[in-house]
Order: C-alpha cells, then structure tokens, then sequence
C-alpha cells in the first residue's frame, strides 16, 4: 500500500492510500487513553459497524456528530464540539479522529487544533475530494457569514488514512467533483496524472481500484511535495489555488448551496485558463485540452449570476495582501505561477468567457 | 529601558518594561498597510487620545472593542470580532494590537492566531497581571461555559509592550490581584524577587516606579526563562500553575464573579502552600513566610464555597493526562516542581485549611 511521507518545517506524517485500511483502524492508531470520533451521521450510518469492528470491546470510542452541509461548519459547532469533548472528560492526551468528508475534517482539524491549545488528531476521509485534497497539508478551519475558511489553523494529523473502499459509497456527483481537484493537480504540477486521466475517464468514473489508486496517490503525492516546500502559504503553496479565486467568489455567490466545492472549482479553472489562453501564458491548444478534460468528468452543474457579483467577490480573497490582488495561472499542462498584476478587465474577460459556458451547458 | 527577550523553539521576541512607551507606539510598530486595535470601552477612554496621537494623521488604526469581563471571553465574540475585521479588510498583512488587561490579550492574541490562519499582533498590557503574566508566552484563549480556557492556541506576539504608566489609573485591588502573581513568580524560581517583595511592599503599594519597575521586569524574566525552556508546557512551564489547580477551582466555584485571577491565585497558593508543609516539601517556616508576604498584599475578598465543590472543580483541570492528576507542590523560596501523586485526601485537608483562613478573613 502507498504510504506518502508529508514533511513540513513542523510536522512529519504518513499518508496512507488503499483498500482495507478501516477494518485494521484500531491497530494503526497510537495507543490512547480516550479515542473521540467526529464524523456526520450519513457516513456513520454507513461505515460505523466497520469502524467499530477494529476496537477492542473494552475500548470503544466516544462519537461526536456534525451535521452535513456548508453552513453547518462555523464556530458555534466548533464550541459545542468543546463541550461535549471537555464533558466527556477529553484532556490533552485524547486522540480526535476526523472520519468523513472534508467539512469534517477542517471542522474535526480545528477543533484538535484549538481544544486545550491543541491535541493530536487523525484524517480519514471518506470523501474523493478530502482524499487528494483537504486532508493533506494541516490546512484547518470554519467559516464565517462574510466568508469561507476565514477562521483556522494549520494544524497536522499524526496521519491520514486514504481508504478507497469508502469511496464506494459516494454518489457519482461527489466522485466527479473530487476528481476535478485531481486534473488540478495535474494541471499545476505533475502532466503524468493529467495524461492518465485524460486516457483513463472510463476507468475512474467506474472506481476501478487501481486507476483511482493511482490518480489519488498521484495527488497526494503532489500537495505532499509542495506542502513539504511551503507549508504555510508564502509562495510555491498558493498554486494549489488554481481556479480558486473565482471558484470561491462563484461558491459566495450561489451561496453555497448551488455547486460542490470541487465543481466550482472545474468552473474556475475554465475561467482561469481562459485568462492564460488571452495572455498566452498558456497555449490555446493546452487550454483547450484541459477543459476538454474537465467536460469529460462532467456535467457541470449550471447556476445563476453576474460578472459583477463575481468580480466583487473575488476582492475578498484570502491570498491577497495589501490590496494586491493574487492570482494563480497556468504555464503549460504541470506547471503554474502565482501573479499579483491581474487586471479587474481581465478577469471581467475571463468570466464572461466562463458564463457563455455556463449559460450553454 | 530593560528589553527582555523571549526566546522559544518557534518564536523570538522583545518585551519592553517601563515608562513613556504609549506615547512612541507607532513608530515601534512593524510597517503595515492596516492596523487594528483590540481594546475594552474603559481602557479605551482612558488612553486613546495618547494611543493616537502617536499615529501620523493619515494612517489611523481601526479599533474594535470587547466588553470588560470574563463572560465575553468566549467564541462568540471571536467570531463578531473576526467578522468586523473581515468586513474591514484585513488581509493576512495586517497587524493587531490588543491593548488592554488578560482578557484583551488572551482575546486579542486567539482572534489572530485564527484569523485566516494566523495574523501578527502586539500585546500591549495595561494591567499589573497582563505585564507580568499573561501577555508573554504565547498563550492565547478564550472560555468554554464548561470551564476556562479550554479553547486556545498557542500564537507568540511579535512584540510585548508593558508601559508602567498605565498602572497609575489601575484600581488598587487589581493593583494587588497582580502582585500576587509575581510573588507566585519569586516563590517558584526567583528567591530575590520573592525578598525584594517581602521588604518593599509600601513602595510597590504606593507605584512607586523603580520598585514596580524591578518587580515587573523580574517577573516576565522568570516566564520568558521558563517559557524559552519549555514552550509547550510539557514539563518546567507547569510550574507557572503554582497555586492555580485550587485557584481556578475557586473561580469555577464562585462563577468568576467573586474574585479577580489574582486573587483567586493567592488563596490557591495559600492550600498549595499548606499541602507542600504537611508533606515536608517545604519548610513550616519558609511557607508562613510565603503566606504571610500574601496577606501583606491584601486584604483577600472571602468568598463561599465547600470543600465537596472545590474538590470537584479540581478534576477538570487541562494540567490532567490520562486521569492523572499534576499538582505544583513549592519546594523552598525560589524553587518548586510538579508531583502526580497528590491523594483527593491531601488534596481535601489543603482546601480545608484555606477555607479556615477564608471563614477567618
């Protein structure tokens, strides 16, 4: 089984990827006085006979739920969380385990992070995309009404565990939504995943192991890389932004209720390859190869707003600093760059371009 | 003027002791495009207009308020607070100033360690207890309704600033809550202190600026030693705890209604000190000593409680792993460690003997 070693100026872990790995759960974890689960009562409802097979009778974990959905990760979730931990008698030698998808885990990473100033936590995602993506790199946080991720932490797991039966479960939508973040991840650092799938649409959409093994290892294996260069966002990082800024901005704009994050993201990576297309950063020929890529793990939900609102939304982007605007572009299919002069014109021109998509799909 | 420098595994900074610093505040301040002040309505009346001034015209910081007590040291006003700075505009180069007593700055230090992951901010103490305690070492927090502080980060100032001027408006009471804290400093590992406190206790009671001066600058000596060897309190830094097992069970017992944090420290060190007697750890006449300078910095507020309760309240304490109880048991004048040991039988007679002292008060 792939174990993918993150090594960061402040933490080391593995990152284990593969079938299996839930039935064994119990024995990979440290040895622990108190063992808290956080995860939401879909994923427990499918998976908890499973997990709770790998724990000694006399040893059963404590459950703590977050409910599904976007406006459910905020900070009033994350006290009574603290609560509940604090009365069942947490202190700072319990072990969290983040069991779900990535709302869990930046929910479940959070609050490790601030609970008696911070205790050890484990990722296992049960989502695609919290697989090749949210789990990895000690990102964690909640969001506020003005904004997403606004509130966090980096703070690392002791380990994540990436198993791919879980996604068997997974509705066809989430499995696409996930593998968008995977063709960005081709698309800004390593050609070889995006060439694989590009080639292999088929494989994946059915959830052949080996081709989603690969194609999550792959990612992992990129965002442990760059993490390992950069992990806390000063420079190299911010490419795995790519198609974010306007991603996000169509995420506030819909409300968060329209679109997966992985799908506004496909959309923003439209755009985004649109303004290198203009610039020539990027090769018309490329661009288009990429969104070709992207349709083929489509459709693309369709949704409803202006450039305007787009535009507005954009200027509240985490990445920008004293009013510069940061923005992520592609060079060529595995290579991408981080610029700060981006002109409101060109991005206006980009999302339009992106809307007439939108608006034909 | 004595710099004192804080010098731990993630982090190394200056804390700057003494008179005349509030009037030269802007231009010790990193250059940044927006700074914010986190401050309390009271503190606020008494010091902004010299706050300002030391701010050119053009480029005035904006300043958000917390209420003045520990009901609004909580979550939700960490997220009111985080949303006017979003709705503000800080990015992640602005810097926050939180200038006022504990609670602004444990606030103060928590809203920027999590606000998009981290942002740089400056303590600026204007209490005896925020100068010589809580403004330096990095711990940030806020309360959950089921205890204090269980909700924190570890988030190192980039700079401390106590300016002893702001002590003349402190009332005497808080005056003395303070104090007691830095008797805690001397008698755990600075027998000097301990005895320049003992001899001077007019001159510190009256503000004189030199002896003040002396007792502050000794006091953040001792932590920023302590904290530079065990950032994390994974060992010595327990020690700072000397009488807060009791202590914070008395303000848990009383609702944080009754007494101040000092206060509440000094009848904790009071059983500590009874508890290290009967043991032999410390000497019956060093620890009269120790009792005796406490009282000389009173009178102590009574309050009403039982032993039962306090008992209890002991039990959540976040020094606990395992189920293990840690208690910081004072050795001599200057010297003190931390024992696992401690029976709910020593524990209790401890409690009783201060109570005594509380009904004879």
């Amino acid at each position: 089984m792939p174990a993918i070693q993150v090594k960061t100026a402040s933490a080391k872990y593995p990152v284990l990827v593969g079938s299996g790995i839930l039935p064994t759960l119990y024995r990979r974890l440290p040895k622990r006085n108190h063992v808290f689960v956080l995860t939401s009562p879909e994923i427990w409802a499918l998976w908890s006979k499973r997990f709770l097979a790998s724990f000694p009778k006399d040893i059963q974990p404590s459950v703590l739920f977050l409910p599904a959905g976007e406006q459910h990760k905020r900070l009033i979730h994350v006290e009574r969380l603290a609560s509940e931990l604090a009365s069942a008698g947490a202190d700072r030698s319990s072990l969290l385990v983040a069991f779900g998808g990535g709302i869990i885990g930046d929910m479940g990473g959070f609050l490790a992070a601030i609970y008696m100033r911070g205790i050890d936590y484990i990722q296992m995602p049960s989502t695609l995309l919290a697989q090749v993506d949210s789990s990895v790199g000690g990102k964690t946080g909640a969001n506020l009404a003005v904004g997403k991720n606004l509130i966090g932490s980096f703070h690392h797991p002791l380990a994540v565990y990436a198993d791919i039966d879980l996604l068997q479960t997974l509705s066809t939508r989430e499995l696409r939504a996930g593998l968008f973040e995977s063709i960005k991840a081709g698309v800004i650092r390593d050609a070889r995943l995006f060439r694989f799938m590009e080639q292999n649409v088929a494989a994946i959409l059915k959830r052949e192991g080996k081709a989603l093994e690969y194609v999550i290892a792959a990612s992992i294996r990129m965002k442990a890389n760059v993490v390992g260069i950069d992990e806390r966002e000063s420079g190299l990082r911010m490419i795995l932004n790519f198609g974010h800024t306007i991603g996000h901005a169509i995420e506030a704009a819909t409300h968060y209720r329209k679109l997966l994050h992985g799908e506004a993201i496909a959309w923003g990576m439209i755009a985004a390859l649109h303004l290198g297309r203009t610039r020539g950063t990027i090769s018309p020929a490329q661009a288009d190869r990429v969104e070709c890529a992207i349709f083929s793990y489509g459709p693309l939900p369709v949704f409803n707003t202006t450039t305007a609102k787009l535009l507005e939304a954009t200027s509240h982007d985490k990445k920008n600093r004293e009013g510069k605007r940061r923005f992520v572009l592609p060079n060529s299919i595995g290579n991408a760059s981080v610029v700060e002069d981006v002109t409101d014109a060109e991005l206006t021109a980009a999302i339009d371009w992106m809307l007439a998509k939108v608006r034909k799909s």
